[in-house]
């Protein structure tokens, strides 16, 4: 028998960035850019290292990076934020993620998620004990009913795991979207833990939302973010959560046993981060807005069925049209070995009711390699 | 009712760090140097983050680090690892650790625990679902005998978890002790976590002998180790582990939903330290002794009775001519406190049969910080 989470496979963004390097494809698979990053946010990041303090900070994180949070919190969503009490850094997104779900989830307990989910999330809710409700959105608009949510919550929900923006959806949900979740959460007196590592990648002028600033969700919302996504610096691993005091503090108990701390170097350059001027900001959201234009007319004109894309690094297509019997793993595996572009499968992002033709492209990648993935599907469509 | 996780109590590390900053005390609490750590890989680190990939490495570590490790395999104990197959890093040795037991263990399924213990293990093998079956070691020589190991282990037992050097006994267990764990993992069809942090920090011309390295425990051990404690950085938060790919792919799968990868800047950096020249472990165990001996000196003169130190950061001491009544927890507050030197309770590191006139001290700081130290306990005993 096999422990529950080496039941799973490996994730489907290593396996895809695997055969990628194998077929020397370019890789819109799994997400992440493939420019420098911010050279002030390295430049501070070098400069702690070699001057700084290298050993064990607080398990919470650096003052100086929970102060910039509480700042990021206010200046972006009006949020008022305690950094002593209501910050905590973590060893990336997914860590904090994996710390909220096991600081929180009781055996028999029922947890709310959104399909399509990220890959890390049913796993972890197993292993915590929880018994997962699935909501399912459906391509192409990726939509929900209060129905479906009728179907999902019930007294027993402690929690619901909303990814806003939704990867691989590329949706944001808007404000009357958001109420109904509030509602059903306030009801069956629940938390949510909201995955926002894109909270600043979002288009054509539309606003992120945080249900945390939702009426009467402040004090139910663990919002999860990345510095990650913000910065361009996937591999740095920083992330954190920002949750009323009785919330994070089950939440720092599981982190203690997960990784416990975060390098302090990183820690001391996202602090910087985040305190950069607005126009970094809407700048970051502007240069992927272009480059999601320029890859959605390129695999339009290669013969795609585009999806709309308000956020997020991704724009997901139908592939409907190309035949292979809607089976969106095959003719992924096809356009890699074939066309040498790596894409994601979507089905991944689902346990049951999956759309089979839907393929998601990353499109944070310089535009050079853009042209070049267009160029190979083209010659392939 | 609290998720399992979260019913413990925030690890006594960071609860006597914290007091240690309050009363502005000395921390010969928690275990981390106060030096700088080697300049050259601290620079490797540095220009890696200016010049070098910031994006997600394998979630399996980069190349040259996994390489690094089977060379140093090889190097520093014969071992043969094939660095694709059996090697992967990890964001700190906590994190191997939690992936090793959430990768491996079944519910129900037995693991040997040698008490005194660092404070993750219990949680995470409950977490698992795993049974724990203890073996105390008793100071003030923390041995244990045939008949230990004939009532801890069953066919039923999954696994032994050994951390070796010992923390917070700083004992370093020796051959027959080794043959003897090994003779009954194999007879119980068992494997072994482990945790060799402290692989390079042994004192006094003794070596370190990986468990891995007897007759038929090669493919049975999941041997981890910490950049941060044999680099003197703990804060990077840079571990490994090396096994058998029928052991470590499993322990991969929970890796990917822990932390999924590193920083690849320090990655880099770890790689190029492990290549440094014998004379660089050999300085690093020298200079650690010396203060060792600096540490023990200084106890024995302010009164407390010493006990041995084969390796690790530590040594312990036995409190019990101080009253306090059998409670080392009492005394450890009352010394931060009143002499403003902080140490960890060696209670903490047992769940039974815990020993309550033992208290641990950190000797890896620079010699004025322990000669203050000295100095204030003398002034008080
Ligand atoms: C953990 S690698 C996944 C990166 C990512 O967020 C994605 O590709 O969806
Ligand atoms: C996770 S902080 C603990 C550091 C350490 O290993 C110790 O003090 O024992």
């Amino acid at each position: 028998g096999n422990a529950l989470l080496s039941s799973y496979g490996t994730t489907i963004f290593e396996v895809m960035s695997r055969l990628s390097e194998e077929h020397g494809a370019i890789n819109l698979g799994q997400g992440f850019p493939d420019d420098r990053g911010p050279a002030d946010v390295l430049q501070t990041a070098a400069d702690a290292l070699l001057t700084g303090w290298n050993q064990y900070p607080s398990m919470m994180g650096t003052p100086d990076l929970r102060q910039a949070l509480a700042a990021h919190a206010r200046r972006f969503y009006g949020l008022d934020v305690d950094w002593k009490t209501e910050t905590m850094v973590t060893s990336g997104a997914t860590e904090a993620l994996t710390a909220c779900l096991l600081g929180l989830i009781n055996p028999g307990d029922e947890v709310v998620l959104f399909q399509p989910m990220y890959d890390s999330y049913l796993p972890i809710v197993r292993l915590a004990g929880g018994v997962p409700r699935f909501v399912s959105l459906k391509a192409p608009d990726w939509s929900f009913s209060r129905a479906d949510l009728e179907a999902a919550f019930s007294p027993r929900t402690k929690l619901v795991l909303i990814n806003d923006p939704l990867n691989p959806a590329a949706k944001v949900f808007d404000r009357a979207e958001l109420e109904l979740i509030a509602e059903f959460v306030q009801r069956n007196d629940a938390f949510a833990v909201c995955d926002e590592v894109y909270e600043h990648i979002v288009f054509d002028g539309r606003r992120h939302i945080p249900l945390m600033t939702l009426p009467g969700m402040r004090d139910r919302c663990l919002k999860i973010g990345s510095a990650g996504k913000t910065f361009s610096l996937t591999g740095w691993k920083v992330g954190y959560v920002t949750a009323a005091p009785h919330l994070l503090q089950p939440v720092a108990k599981a982190h203690q046993f997960l990784t416990f701390t975060t390098p302090p170097n990183l820690q001391a350059a996202v602090a910087y981060g985040l305190g950069k001027e607005e126009g970094y900001f809407t700048g970051l959201a502007a240069g992927l807005q272009a480059k999601r234009d320029r890859l959605a007319a390129g695999l339009a004109s290669a013969g795609f069925d585009v999806l709309p894309s308000a956020g997020t690094y991704f724009v997901a297509a139908d592939i409907g049209r190309f035949g292979f019997d809607g089976d969106d793993q095959a003719f992924c595996r096809w356009l890699v070995a074939e066309a040498k572009v790596a894409a994601i499968p979507v089905s991944a992002f689902f346990v049951e009711n999956a759309p089979t033709s839907v393929v998601r492209f990353c499109f944070s990648k310089r535009d050079e390699v853009l042209d070049e993935a267009i160029s190979r599907l083209r010659n392939r469509f």
